[in-house]
């Protein structure tokens, strides 16, 4: 890995990703529908990363960790934490690549998250978001058993590597449709997927430049990017868009988004994602998650933020709850 | 259009149409989940034709037919008759390509179709299922106007050749998934598409078989198939399967798939439809429509009926009602 210190992955890094993912991963389709078109008042692409393997961009940076590791490091295996997006991406890369993996995951994840880790033949500890610390946890069942390789959700050189092949894909994608200027509105938790794509972006494509998207009072990235250092979120839970509640964000994603970022980050209500979650029903045939359709949100109902004739979104994830779906659909 | 009477297009027709459709309608994904091989039995190849433009295949047939008329044909306008997919399919093509469309639909077809194609720009015509002659509809409304083109939902070559690139489209994905040899699963009214897709296939993938799929009571395909002549359904409403209820084959359709098909016609139920909505949400994270989900259906809950290690099924609609979603995912 040839990152520099601080400055996560570089864009060599990105390609040695894309060539890890190659035949493994999904290439997910660009979108366009001419009704969300007049809904956002330009033109709206929509990478539907939600149809990735795991139902979220998550595979590709856990698959991109794990597949790079050792004979020996394989064999003792992998943990991570995660509120389930990555839980899933980590289990089902390790199962294909037959490495045993530990998930730490939050008690209130949705049911949904749980139940498929653990069928992806992962073992799932669950741990108590306001009471006890994943990092700790984590470290504690390595410790256990003999030094397992954490696979960490965010700030980590081949994760972040991982994730930036979206930002590839969007920039061929992009092309093809005719699209050299735009900004790309990305969900942002702890900024692996929003500094990858970021990354991706400035070599293969400067006309596209990263937002990122973030729920009501967890808007630690648009605080951030707007102070210039790291900003955290007083609360830990409260949102239906769970995959976007770190705490602040990543330190390498930080220092890339720092540089890279294309303009102040957008934030919904949780009623806004539940909105662009009946608009992908209904127009698009895709099934979104709440925190997987804020950038669908802020493409719709932001319209005065954004620059350009046409914007590009990144659906980032689909595993959600039936229960919540159902609300989603009430906006249909 | 070089078809023999009574045998619709040849394969050049079908490779016409796809130079038509190339960079207007979607290539769409073939994809696949773990888990629904688990619950299948056998690897599942799930053809997300949801995803198409319009939000189902009929956009293909209908581009076909349409961008194939003359300037003058053009100009006085085209009129359908349909539940619903191909309402949509032929009013969207026709706003693309500037030609006024005229769409009779049953006035009880799902409302989220109906106002679809009306913000298409389509005028929507609705007439009474079990009362009135929709042929006869479309017949008077074309005299009246000068002379309007009907663009049949399926017993037309140009129809059929459209939805044919489908099959083009499964021949390569089937080949780069490593599956030569396959039973190809299509949901089944007229037989525009499956008749098409087998067409296709005959040439371009002979391993691969079409077996029709439909709904419990409108089983006329299945029938005719083990009968080698053409049986109608006893009624014309009944199922939430609406897309799958027309009253029998259409004749090019069944003098095509009367030699290529490759087997008896599968049958289910309209809650194993649902399920298979729900197996669609949770693991491909795609919505898919009553009808459109039979063929995953089959190839979820008729395992015995099938042959061989993989299967491929043809998702071929996602136009739903939330409320009909809203049943599925009771179900997920």
């Amino acid at each position: 890995m040839s990152a520099a210190p601080g400055f996560g992955p570089s864009f060599v890094d990105v390609l040695a990703a894309a060539g890890r993912l190659e035949g493994v991963a999904r290439r997910t389709p660009l979108l366009e529908d001419s009704f969300l078109n007049d809904m956002a008042g330009r033109r709206v692409l929509v990478k539907a990363e939600c149809l990735q393997i795991t139902g979220s961009f998550k595979f590709r940076g856990a698959w991109n960790r794990i597949s790079a590791l050792d004979a020996a490091a394989r064999k003792r295996g992998v943990v991570a934490f995660s509120s389930g997006n990555h839980a899933q991406g980590v289990a089902h890369a390790a199962q294909i690549l037959g490495v045993p993996a530990v998930i730490v995951m939050p008690r209130d994840a949705p049911a949904a998250k749980i139940a498929a880790t653990r069928r992806y033949g992962a073992e799932a500890t669950l741990y108590d978001r306001k009471t006890e610390n994943r990092e700790e946890i984590a470290r504690r069942i390595s410790a256990e058993r003999g030094g397992l390789t954490l696979v960490p959700p965010f700030d980590d050189p081949f994760v972040i590597a991982g994730q930036a092949t979206v930002g590839l894909e969007i920039a061929d994608q992009a092309r093809e449709a005719g699209v050299a200027q735009a900004e790309v509105l990305v969900n942002c938790s702890g900024g692996g997927l929003a500094s990858g794509v970021a990354l991706a972006l400035s070599e293969r494509a400067p006309g596209l430049r990263v937002r990122t998207v973030e729920p009501e009072g967890f808007d630690d990235w648009a605080r951030s990017y707007a102070a210039g250092s790291p900003q955290s979120n007083a609360a830990a839970t409260g949102s239906i868009q769970d995959a976007l509640m770190s705490p602040g964000p990543g330190v390498l994603p930080f220092e890339i988004g720092r540089r890279l970022f294309g303009g102040a980050g957008l934030v919904v209500s949780d009623d806004e994602a539940l909105r662009a979650m009946a608009a992908a029903f209904a127009r698009l045939k895709l099934v979104l998650e709440p925190g997987g359709a804020a950038s669908l949100a802020a493409a719709l109902f932001r319209r005065e933020a954004i620059q350009g004739e046409a914007v590009i979104v990144v659906s980032s994830g689909g595993n959600v709850d039936p229960e919540i779906f159902a609300r989603a659909l009430a906006f249909a």
